[in-house]
């Protein structure tokens, strides 16, 4: 039996501006990565956010960013691992209690844009992130790139963690992403992207860009929910994903499943 | 045997603003109302207040305000009662996730500012609280005004709560407030300030501004930690309270100390 | 020959969120009231706006508000005079240099949301923000609403005005809007605001909701860009002024016509 | 005859938060780059900090920062050449306004913080800040590091600039200031710091921290007023300039005096 976890990042609007088709999308996904007012979302966006996801029974993680709203926190920051720290508890808890509300629970921390990018590189950034998160709840799901200083710092700290893949992103032979700014980093034909990920979920393998096989750990997609055609892409992935035998489950049942393999 | 709690309002810096002697006037105090990073605080700050509130084994609270830095929340903002919910379960959460990242836990919440003011005459709002720090934890003492309707609805709520008193105020027949705007407002002789205090903790009575003798529940001083002389206030209330044999608790126990004679 | 002018509040995006039809709206007025950062839009979304109404020929004017971003400005805030005139002449300001890099302008200035309602009643904000504009500079000209304080405060600055009327709404006796809770508030037959619009131009006349005719001064009619509907509404109106041989010029001359006629 | 200006930055309280000694040091220097809303400062600060520059005939010059409050425009941030250039734009104007109100005029721009250490390395960001200037008033003078990038792309944009030199800080051979990390990088001795700076002007030469003798155009002096300890080495600086001979005079008088020398 195959499982995957379909992530999507969710509750971006702020205010009077909305952004996302967030119903749309949550039908089609297992788990949510929801802003948490810092680089989009508010407090009130966040309420109906978890709303939304308790109501499609899609389980609900953190999405912390950097204070950077005009930049949608896409701007590398020089913050330092203890205000990184520190800005990564308090979102957190943010959205723990208006999770807790209306009873519902946070899984998973999934850092946001630069920060991802960031700590994805950056060991003492990574570890300050995972220590963060595990002080708050050492039984949170961090959810990140294979290979990445993030999962080596979950590791270290003791830190439950999943690997993303990408299905529109080629990837180098060590597992990296290749940098959107070459050529050949997007998959743009559909049929191709889906296929992949079918077999990185099947087979644990993806062709890199080079041509030669790597393996790859696909705990969790990462779907997009920003348009008509995201939307659409969602769909047939989910679709085939279903045809092919694979069970679309949140986090906890991936992380909890390898652990059982494991031991 | 008498009690009573000496809250203060702490952790108010911002970045690279300091603002207030934590240091100073923690030794003194039982209850830290922090900041929350809406009127004032960031989490680097929030984290290091947790931090010095452990260190002096102060009971922790969350201190909510409107998203106003530049205001310090003190300007009256028109936020709906649902958003006002929101913000207020955002800040207690962010505080609760950083206090538990240090063993400690949030026991009480208090507005700030125009929040505390604005919800003190306005049930809708005050409802909307209350029911906000309820759901997210049914166990957390509401700390307001006397009389406000704050108290009316944590009643109404199910919420525990405590009442708080002003030793530099003069009061009203009805318990309120006398406004800062009119004459004799402020108590500006402490010896007289302290006796006021001495007598509402022992005899439950305060002499209003009228000169008619009222009944008054104090729970908590509220004091100030914002100068020099206010340093000095706070120290010689405490002492004074000491020699007139009140013992200086946490909120919790005056509340359970309550319950305890209530049922 | 008739003349009026159509004013519509633009460049109300803000970094990645999109908000309004600011390309599709432009060609129909003669007057944008751009926003300048606090309720809405960020530096860079200030500078395409300017742009494109520097292409389209349209009459810039600034848009300033309170500086509440997630609550679009719309949110009532006890800000005093002082503090207002200060966001006022700094918004303006912005605004200004930012047009002057692109050869442009900025000719009046029209308060948002929150500040233009509360101003409106308001004689010392009114005043402040009218000193404030002046100050800056004294060519500028205001757009608010006919009967408000805000216009008899220009008038005792010494500041140039202009009253703006709406089509879709109805009007009490004394030329204030009839509130929007009340029941026929909205005009929301279009052919019957267009009507009344024309009415305002030609005849200073219009229909209160009691049904007695009011006289009104219709400078600039204020329309909508936020949707397809408004859109077309926006179309249909500058349609039939052409029509009905009203010329549609900016405020600048409105002004300047009216004072030629007065002396 | 010899000339230096003095710069200071002031202006950087916010809200209800203090910061530096701006009525203390303002009697010895003779430029104010005044906080513009980013990174430090409100409004109301900004308006009364241009009082404040005027009643003691102190020259007052832009301090644009990051829109990064929390972190007072200390922490690099990747924002790009057109989203800094907006945003100089956006901070002069404000400040030329509320100056313009008072009767006075915004003379020169001086980056804060990271913006000023990032365009100092950052050819494209040093010309995008530059271009932005000029483009709002060419008339303005750069106050930039000796042999930055900001100061080329200054010349190459055909504006105005001066070189500033800092008392407590050594020097690399090639002009640049040694990092702050490396030892020897303060000149923590005043007296030397002071004969440094004589040097400096009368002779254009300091000692690296080679040893080597080099060149340095010192048209102003950056001086601090964040403490007693800053604001004692400020009058004291101040004081032995004038004993030697050397007139303290606004940057507009420097360039102009370099300007009448060359041509």
């Amino acid at each position: 039996m195959y499982f995957v976890d379909l992530n999507c990042d969710l509750g971006e609007s702020f205010g009077n501006y909305k952004c996302g088709m967030d119903e749309e999308v949550i039908p089609f996904i297992s788990s949510a990565n929801i802003a948490c007012g810092f680089h989009a979302s508010d407090p009130l966006v966040m309420m109906k956010t978890v709303a939304l996801a308790k109501e499609n029974q899609v389980s609900v993680g953190a999405h912390p960013g950097y204070p950077d709203l005009v930049g949608f926190g896409r701007r590398n920051l020089s913050a330092s691992p203890a205000e990184v720290k520190a800005m990564v508890q308090y979102q957190v808890g943010a959205l723990q209690a208006i999770a807790k509300a209306q009873g519902m629970s946070v899984r998973h921390v999934k850092p946001h844009g630069a920060m991802y990018n960031m700590a994805g590189k950056d060991a003492k950034l990574a570890e300050a992130i995972c220590e963060g998160i595990y002080e708050v709840d050492p039984g949170l799901i961090l959810l990140g790139l294979s290979g990445s200083e993030m999962l080596k710092a979950a590791e270290k700290t003791g830190l439950r963690s999943a690997k993303e893949v990408f299905a529109d992103r080629a990837y180098e032979e060590d597992g990296s992403l290749v940098a959107r700014s070459r050529p050949g980093a997007m998959i743009t034909n559909e049929e191709e992207a889906i296929e992949r990920v079918v077999r990185m979920i099947k087979e644990g393998k993806v062709t890199a860009i080079t041509g030669k096989d790597i393996e790859v750990q696909a705990d969790s997609i990462c779907v997009h929910g920003d348009g008509e055609k995201a939307l659409a892409f969602v769909e047939k992935i989910r679709k085939t994903l279903v045809q092919e035998g694979i069970e679309i489950v949140p986090l906890e049942k991936i992380v909890g499943q390898r652990q059982a393999h494991s031991f």
